[in-house]
Order: C-alpha cells, then sequence, then structure tokens
C-alpha cells in the first residue's frame, strides 16, 4: 500500500491511559470569557440567559456520555464527575478530554441563539479543559465544595461591585478600592444597607451555581415488550436494562434501571445532597 | 478565605509540558461523522461545502494561533503543524490540546451555513484530537506524506465505490466486493472504462487534500508611523515588527514580518513544496 | 558563568510528580536471576541463605526510607508499600525508583558474603524496579494477596519439580511433563505419596514468603532529656517524637512514636494480618 | 488458578514508552556522596581510586548495554548517552532506568575492594538516577559541554578551596570567604603565587572528567569459522556480525563490527572530539 512506508510515524503516537480506580474530574473553562461577555452585553453580575445556556451544553455532554454522574458549573466553567468504575475510551486521556471539550463547545455554539436571541455570536467562543485524577470520595467532595465555596465568594464579591458600579456611580476603580480588604459580614451588610439588597435572597443560580445529577430510577416492567408500551418522557433515557438474575424463565419481570438528568442549584457542601445520592460516588 | 480549606485539591492537578524541541502535529477528527454525512446529505464522494467548512474552520485555529505554521486536512480530519519552538501555554499539552479543538469544532458549527446554507445541522458535532511529538523534521515530513498517501488511497477508493454504486447500480455490497484486492491501477482502469472518468483530472481538492500554509512576507517601511499609513488586506496579519537590529535611532527602517495563510492543494510528498517553504520546518 | 550557555538543557528535564493520595508499591525483580542462581549453585528448590539475603536488603531499604510500611519478597522480588500520604522526594518518580532500587542493590552486594560465605560472588547482579499507584485499600490487598498466592503457586510447583528431578531421578523435561495439567490437590498427593512429603510441614518462609512490617510502638517518657537515658536496642529505631500537642512547658511529657520492622512468613491474604495492624493501610 | 482472581491488579501498571526518535540520556548521581567520602577518607579534592571505581562501573554498564554509545563522569555522577535509534526493552522508561542505575550501583559496591582496598566499604552507597529525552544532534552536545563546563568550573574551585585549607592553614569557612566572587583568572592567579599551582598541569582527569566512548573497529574475516580461529582480547566484544550484503554464497566474506570501550580526559566541548567519531551521533 502507497501509504505503508510513512505508517511508522504511528509509533511516535503513545498511550495515555488514566489510572484506573479513580475518580476522572473534566473541568472546563471559556477562553477569554470576560471579552466574551462584554462584546456581546452579558448582564452583570450574572447573565442568567449564559448560565442557562452552559447548563444546556452540560446536559448535552452529560446526555451523550453516561459515565457522567454529576457536574457543577459557575460562570464559564463547567465540571464533570464521571464514576469511578469509567471505561470511557479505555480511559484515555486525550481521547476522553477532548471529545468532552468539543461537544460542549459545540453545543454552546449550536444553542447559542436559544438563549440570546437577541444578541448573535459575533465570534467563535472557546473553551479549554482538563482531567484530573482524585483517588477517594473525601477529595471529591472536597473539589466540589472548592468550586461551590468559589462560586459563592466570587458572587457576593461581584454582586456588591457591580452594585457599587451601576446603581452607586462609581467607576470600577472605586469599587474594587472600596471591596478592598472587606470581609464576608461586611459586604452582606454594605448589599443591604446601601442597596437594599439582602443577599440570601438572590436567586440560587446565582449563589450557589447549576447542579446537574443523574439521578436513577427503578421500575419493574413486564418484560422486554413493557419497554415500548410505557413510552418514556423525553428527558428520561434508559441507559440500562438489567435483569433481576432470577434464572426462571417463567417470569418475565425486569428492572429497568432507567436515568433522568436532573438540575437544582443547592448546597453540595455539606452531607444533605450526598447521602440523599449514594450512587454518585459509589465504585 | 472560605475556599481555603478546600483548595489542597489542586495538589492533584499535575504539570503536562511537552518536550521541548520537538515538533507538535494536533490533529483533530470528527467523532461519527459517518452518522454526520447521512444525517446532512452530504455529496458522495466528497462534499465540497462540507470540506470548505473544514478548512474554514482550520484557518480560524492558524488565525488564532501563529505557532501553527502549516495545517492539512482532508475528509472529516485536520492535522497542525507548530514550529518546534513553540512556546504556547508553555507546552502545557492538555491546554493547547483542548483550545485548539474547542475552537476549531466552534468555528466549524459557527460558520456551518455558510457552507451548508440549504442544510440546516440537526445536532451538535464534534471532534476529538490528540497531539503527538515529531522529533525531526524527517519525520514530520513523513506525517504529512502518510496523511497525504491516505488521501489518495481514500479517494480513489470511494470515487470508484461510489460510481459503482451512483451510477452503475450496484448494491454497497456489491460495490466492495468489486473493489476488493483491486491495486491502484486496476482502480483507475475501471474508473475510465466504465465511467469515463479520467481519475486525474478530478479536482486537486479531492485528490491532494487541503494544505494551509503560512507564508511570511516581508517588506520595509518607513518607521512605525508606515504601519498604520498602509492598511494591510483583511486576509492578512502583522505577527511580529522586528527592528532590523541596527542600533541608530536616526534611521526608523523596520523589517515586518507578516504572515498570511495560504491555501493550496498541491503536492506535499516531494521536495518541491518544502524547499520553497523553508521557514516551515526551521528553529 | 561559563557553563550558563549550555545549562539550558536542564529545560528538557520534565516533572515527574505521582498522584497524592494513593499507595505507592515499589517492586524490585531481580535481573537474570536464573543464571545467577545457577552460577552460584543456589539450593533447589529454595536456597534459604539467598532468601535471607533479600530480607536483609529490604530491611535496609526499610531502614532508610520511614514512609515504607510494608514489605513483602518472595524468591528474587520485593514489594516495598509506601504510605498514602507519603510526600518522599515530593512524590518525584524516578527519584523515588531509582534510589530505592539502588540501596536495595546495594545492600545486595554489600551482605552477599554474610549469608552466601563460602561461595564468592562471581560478577555483579542487578535488580529492575517499577512503581505503581493503588488508589484504595482494597486494591493494596488485593495486590499482596496476588503476590503471596504465587508465592505458593511457584512453591508447590518448584517443590515438586525439584524432587522429581532430584529424587526422582527424572530429567527437567520428563519432570515439567508430569507436571503438565496437574492441579493443586494432585500435586500435594505426589510430594506425600512418592516422596513422602507433606507440603504443609514445609518452612513458612518457602510457603508464604516474607513479610516485612513496620511496627508502632508508642511509649510516655520525662522529656527529650529521658531519650538519651533510655538508650534504644539496635533494632529499633526512633522515627518521630511528637509533641503531645499541650503547649504547657511545665510539662515535659512526650509521646515517642518508635518503629520497629518485625520479618515474619505469615499469611496475608486473610483479614487478620490487616486487622491487627489498622496503622498499614491508614491515612 | 488461585491466583487469577487478584491479577485484576496488573490492571494499574500503566505503559511508560519513551518517545522514539530522541537520544535518552540517563544520570546517574550519587546520594549523600559528601558523607561517603567523608566516612571513607576519600583525598582531597580528588580521590582518583573512588573515580577509577566510577570509571569501572561505567564501563561494565556499557559492556552490559551496547546501545550505551558515550558515557561522562565526574565526581559522584556519570551520564550514559543511548543512540538515537535504541529501542532497548521497548523503551520502557521504569525498565531501563532501574536496570542500569541497578547495575552501576552493584559494580560500584562489587569493585570498590579494588580500588580503596585499604578502606573497607562501611555501609551501603547508593544512587539516583534519571532519563532526559535529547531530540537533536545540538542539545546532545550542549548537554555534554554543560557537565564538562561543570567539571571545570567545580575542579578549579575544589582545588583552590582545599589548597586554601590544607596548605594554607585555613578554617573552611575562611576559605568559602576568600573564594567568595572571585573569578576564574583569579583562581587561577592565586593558585599559582600562592600555592606554586599550576593548574593547567593537573591531571586531565581531574580537570577534564573521564570520557568512555565505545569505538568501532570494522575487519574482513573469512567466514564464520574465522570467528573462532581468531579470539579477540578481552577488552573487545564482538557486538554485531553483518553480512556484507552480496548474496552470493560462493563468498564467505564477512564484516565484523568490533566495538571496544575506551577511555580518555579530552575536551569533548569542541568539535574534534566529535567529528573523528561521527558514530555516536548518528541515526
Amino acid at each position: 500500500m502507497a501509504g505503508s512506508k510513512f505508517a511508522y510515524v504511528r509509533n511516535f503516537e503513545l498511550p495515555d491511559p488514566l489510572l484506573p480506580g479513580t475518580f476522572m474530574i473534566l473541568r472546563i473553562d471559556g477562553h477569554a470569557f470576560h471579552r466574551l461577555s462584554e462584546e456581546h452585553n452579558f448582564a452583570k453580575p450574572n447573565d442568567e440567559r449564559a448560565l442557562q445556556l452552559m447548563d444546556h451544553a452540560a446536559r448535552d455532554v452529560m446526555t451523550e456520555f453516561k459515565d457522567i454522574v454529576l457536574a457543577f458549573g459557575e460562570s464559564d466553567e463547567y465540571s464533570f464527575l464521571f464514576r469511578k468504575s469509567s471505561t470511557l475510551y479505555n480511559r484515555r486521556e486525550a481521547k476522553i478530554l477532548t471529545t468532552v471539550t468539543s461537544l460542549f463547545t459545540s453545543s454552546y455554539v449550536f444553542n447559542w441563539s436559544k438563549y440570546l436571541s437577541d444578541t448573535p455570536l459575533k465570534y467563535c467562543p472557546s473553551f479549554d479543559g482538563r482531567i484530573v485524577l482524585y483517588p477517594s470520595t473525601t477529595v471529591v467532595r472536597d473539589y466540589f465544595s472548592w468550586r461551590q465555596a468559589d462560586t459563592h465568594i466570587n458572587n457576593l464579591y461581584n454582586t456588591l461591585f457591580w452594585a457599587l458600579v451601576l446603581k452607586g456611580g462609581q467607576t470600577t476603580t472605586q469599587a474594587h478600592a472600596v471591596l478592598r480588604g472587606t470581609v464576608s459580614s461586611q459586604k452582606h451588610e454594605m448589599l443591604f444597607s446601601r442597596f437594599g439588597i439582602n443577599y440570601n435572597e438572590l436567586a440560587a443560580r446565582f449563589r450557589k451555581g447549576s447542579v446537574l445529577v443523574r439521578e436513577e430510577v427503578s421500575t419493574e416492567t413486564e418484560g422486554v415488550d413493557g419497554l415500548e408500551a410505557t413510552p418514556l418522557p423525553v428527558s428520561e433515557e434508559v441507559s440500562e436494562v438489567v435483569s433481576s438474575g432470577a434464572p426462571r424463565k417463567a417470569s418475565k419481570k425486569k428492572v429497568r434501571v432507567r436515568t433522568t438528568i436532573e438540575l437544582c442549584h443547592c448546597d453540595i457542601i455539606g452531607d444533605e445532597f450526598w447521602n440523599a445520592r449514594p450512587n454518585i460516588l459509589a465504585d
């Protein structure tokens, strides 16, 4: 074959498998989104439409990659948690990393006009991505606590910053100066006393970020035929049909594990969220 | 700071620098493009509009990343060559890999309607990417020879295959059977004798793929003011303004190195292309 | 400095940190020990002196590297388990791997004459090594079970093989043929019926391999002076002196954590060994 | 098999191939050799016997690993250059790195008494090692220039330092103070004026380090029988017997490529050494 004398160049492709038995977290970050938000007049301090677009792209990623059990988004970033035992693409790092980042980007551009219908996209937005391995459930939880704590810190700062600028008539330089060195309680107080804003009453989306979680729903049905008899809502997918294990031929009972992807803006630092969803961190 | 007790999770982020002094080649491949081409009725064996869209996305990538000196595309794939001394993102693998793959994807979706105006995009296309390091100019040239030889082999096969199906009335199974075991000369002969197609007269784009090359244009100007006095054509960018080295203040002569990105469908297996462009493989 | 124009070559040294929060297991294997054992007339199927020499080298490694909490040896190999939180050499892979492998080798050669006093070492023995990361206690235990099960399998085979050759007068080819396809119970039976050997009464060292475990001994003493007043037995080392945390100067109570390295030839597949030593797998 | 339920732990062993088409340089460094030299009364500033022992260990490594074409040693370190096309152990990093480091260590301990016959080795010396990839001949040459320039700088400093201490009666603190900030020419001058030492007349071994180079010797012989008829000197090894390529059965002419390992203490910064030995950097 004509190509064969050159095919040796493939020997330079080195394997890049990720360590088994660890949780992969893939985080996507917007590239130069400060400029993107300026050029497309994103609302300050938060643009709900732009955040919903991020959520949409993240949901598309989770719909495609069933091994992602949880995602957390804030601002222009999204983190995806793969279940520990995932063997997606044989855990090849570049393959997983690029396919997910690419699909997220694709969905973001594809769906832009659905959320920012009166603001045509002027140029190509892009994202970077990285995969970090976390070996234990403790570190995974701390990772998500880190991101949600960051959401809180940034949002409190930005909310006050933009109140000072947009309502208080200050320059951005002045606003930064006012904020310098203030602690959380002082920011709460300034927000309330000067702008009548009770921070804790702001939308949970802004304060807590977006949590997308794959929820499992098990139902018993009367065999495979039942699958067609009970059409699923559009938002649900059948990810697996697992035999109940009983070898009795007579019974056609099946346990269908359906999963849905639910969006919430809830606390993920405390135990409650995780205790209610043991599947996320299970083997 | 509230986030600090969790910030230790960053310790799990490991460095991933790529070996200096080597050529990086980043190849992007369409994910499940067989289905994409079916769903969007791409012309067979080649859809010129879809290939032009790929070229457009590749050009956008090269416009953004000046260290890419050459790119080669065929079908649903594109390879990008970075100059050997590139220090883009301190040569961090994941950062380079994802940013380029994401921008390519973004441009592909963003510009879809310019090329396939009567075929709305039905869902989100995506790409995977990988970076391979090549330590010498010989291997770099063999890499591109490998891809262009592959283009030829695939296109000759596909051209005859689809002629058999679309003009010869054969099923795809029959067409594959006819082609099995045939060598290049036999395919040429069948194309000509049965369908009157002279393979070598087909569009160079289909036979040779797309070559995007950064060309340097050096011009002398009368100092920095001249920069503004001579507006550049839109397709050109000033990538560098280099002093001529003479420390004499009196002289305002500057050598401006402008670069343009040129598209051709030429042979890159032989020496001619490379001899005419020593910059590509230079240090 | 004269060297500075060349010092850029250090940029090619890339970082190689191992993922935190995982157990490192470093396994050393003899290089071409089949020949070594032939040339130095090692006893068959096991040479106790050679095994004791391996244990000695392993103990020297554990004495030097306090983060190694467990080691397991059989034949010409030894596995070392580092505690999960080890930050030895900032977890740089090559540094840890080579320093340990080198010290093991050094001790093996250095102490050869103590164990094989009538067999001068004829040439330089060497070992290879590798580090594998294990993210959970379950996998760590399965790793050591794997090695001990291997010890059993090999030893049962070799014991019968060498009985057939040395006592049964068979050639090695004949002996292999006799053994082909036999299961464990058949080997036990042949050993007993043909050679009067009760496998389970063979030395535990041969059947179970060597287990070196770091045992912690905590004692309260009357302050730092006490350290000198109570000389430690040679086999014990003070690995850490930890303040009890009370900042009161008056009290000089200290908790001294001394560790000793104990050798045994016990079962490490069952729970008993591990339950009695929770420190090994603790954080 | 009893071991099979645990054998899955091997899945955690990840591949670690080194990029093909690059030069591997493996550098070994003594671990805590400052103490070793104190404890064993090494002569200052250089102990010739200890350096000869290092050379011996390096020669043993090169005798075992034919792909090493050059080595350079100074003080307690040695660098080994593998030919670019080496496929030793399929270029697995840990395997190459540990086997070489282990053999070097083994030889160092094994041969200690040959060189330091009146100084028994008190404890186990050890070495660390690392492999760095260099993609071009230029960088390889700069690497060796870096090491030899380092030899010069250190040796000039140490020669003067120990002259001040051993002959000038200064404390080590005083000697360091005298040397602080001095340039090369000042050190030469002080050595000569105060101690009558002409630096350039010192042994080349101390000023230039040790260079071990594999030299090829090709000879024609009368066929395979000739191999036995002409016994080789002990210091030479037949590394390859290559057919002359002529398919004529009648002729039994063979080209035997014998290699010897030569030690010198010559300059390797200039071109002369390399021009005379094009094989070192050849493909």
